[in-house]
């Protein structure tokens, strides 16, 4: 069983307007709804590709329902562990302009949660911590919650034995990394604000140095960048494609997870990760992954680098 | 007891974010939300000017469970006889942009009606017609309805004795109007878009030719023009105010409902509707009046017409 937490779960909408005009009224032509949030995101691909995946992290009010029966529903796989908040599950609105393709995007800022909700939960991702062979934590904070959340989620899991996958920016990220987590995922600009520095391979070995074992960077169109113990490697698709990016970095964290919990050697966690996400960036459907394009390519990741003598 | 009629009822969201930017990703950091739809806003008002009312429509999902909770904790004094369907209740997102104050709108569809749910509507509306002295049919169709929606409703009513008032627009108005609805009340552009004439004193004597019993056709800054076959009217507030004309229009239908129900004579009734719909622009809440204004206003609004000898 892998363990995924998204403290800030969202209902995703996207709407679809013929043309997106500041200031006008618009008929929406096509309403879709998602359950959402990087971890929620993950825990879906993680349960297509045949894992047994738990989900928790909170979910309140209308929204919060909503979110647990799109779950239940479109993503039976996953198992729900979801700890209920009294606030609201914030929601996310993708505006997609028909006319000319691009994403205008209103994301809410989620509930707040009281101190009372955050021990509940808490409790209940200790007990989870029990039956499961790797947890990723993932996404932003929501409002209540204190800055070092993750930090101490993580030194729970480094307690219990379970590798742990951060994927979280900003001054959540900083406080986290200092408590060890096996894995940290971030992008170009989270690396960058993490480490003052725009040059990868320097900001990734930064990042080690300031906690974490393992540092898997996702340069976009690029693939990864990943410093860890065992070596540096870098890997990317056959191939540069066109698409939609939306979930793609989720992706790479799903294919990480999926090799991690197979103890499966770097190599080839990072090329199910590259796999993984260039397929969901082929996808017709924001966030899904087209899986002949992702067994097609799961051979044909390019990974190079070198083994650190032990 | 008065009957408003909300067949596409809303969850009304407000969002409200630094600047719009096209293309871009916006924190929201307001949220506001409301139980909505023309009949539902005009019931709100009917109940804070002391009036018993009951709603009906439909009512669905997630979103719709959202309407008739906030109904019941925010509008305590409203009868919620909703009729549920299966579909889920539109929501409408009123972008408001913080900077220049402007608004961006976004109204969903609508959930898409069945015509046993709208057999089992006409019942409970014909049940509800009963025990009421008035009753508003308000808004937009929602899909699945036939476009002659309005126009069984308004035959209904008048064959139960009941007076009613219609407030809508496009075919479904063009339609009701040949069944004789007591009131009708377009604004300028509904106005024109049914008789063809963008002069409204030649315009609303066309719509009470089509069937209207008596036209009010709202002018925005200008007031109303009414007219019956008691005369005409034209009502006006006592100067130009500046404000939010969110839900005025649902203000002045209160306006007149709330003299219908009470048999007051038409100046009355166009001076009620002009100092609400006045007092809504003057409220700094999107759709609400000011209570004070609307008493200050109610004795200064000017009505001059002549009356139709009888």
């Amino acid at each position: 069983m892998i363990l995924t937490v998204t403290l800030n779960t969202a209902l995703d909408i996207t709407y679809r307007v013929p043309s997106l005009r500041q200031h006008a009224s618009h008929r929406v032509s096509e309403v879709t709804e998602r359950p959402g949030g990087k971890g929620v995101n993950v825990g879906r691909v993680l349960a297509a590709l045949g894992h047994e995946v738990t989900v928790t992290g909170f979910a309140g009010g209308a929204t919060g329902h909503e979110v647990r029966d799109l779950l239940a529903s479109e993503a039976p796989g996953v198992v729900d562990a979801l700890v209920p908040v009294a606030g609201a599950t914030r929601r996310t609105i993708a505006v997609v302009d028909q006319h000319t393709g691009d994403t205008t995007q209103l994301n809410e800022p989620g509930p707040v949660v009281t101190p009372a909700e955050w021990s509940a939960f808490q409790d209940v991702y200790e007990d989870l911590l029990g039956s499961v062979s790797a947890v990723a934590l993932c996404g932003s904070l929501p409002p209540g919650l204190p800055v070092g959340a993750y930090a101490g989620l993580v030194r729970t899991a480094r307690a219990a034995n379970v590798p742990v996958l951060l994927d979280t920016s900003g001054e959540a990220l900083r406080r986290a990394v200092a408590a060890r987590p096996d894995i940290v995922k971030p992008n170009a600009d989270e690396l960058a604000e993490l480490t003052g520095s725009h040059e990868p391979l320097r900001a990734t070995q930064d990042a080690r140095r300031r906690g974490a074992r393992a540092v898997v960077a996702s340069l976009g169109a690029e693939g990864l960048l990943a410093h860890t113990s065992d070596g540096l490697w870098r890997a990317a698709p056959p191939s540069r494609v066109k698409g939609n990016p939306t979930g793609a970095g989720d992706s790479a964290v799903a294919g990480l997870l999926s090799g991690l919990a197979q103890h499966l050697p770097w190599p080839d966690r990072l090329s199910r990760a590259v796999a993984l996400s260039t397929a969901t960036v082929l996808s017709p459907v924001a966030g899904e992954f087209d899986r002949a394009a992702y067994e097609e390519l799961l051979g044909r990741v390019s990974v190079t680098g070198e083994v650190t003598a032990a």
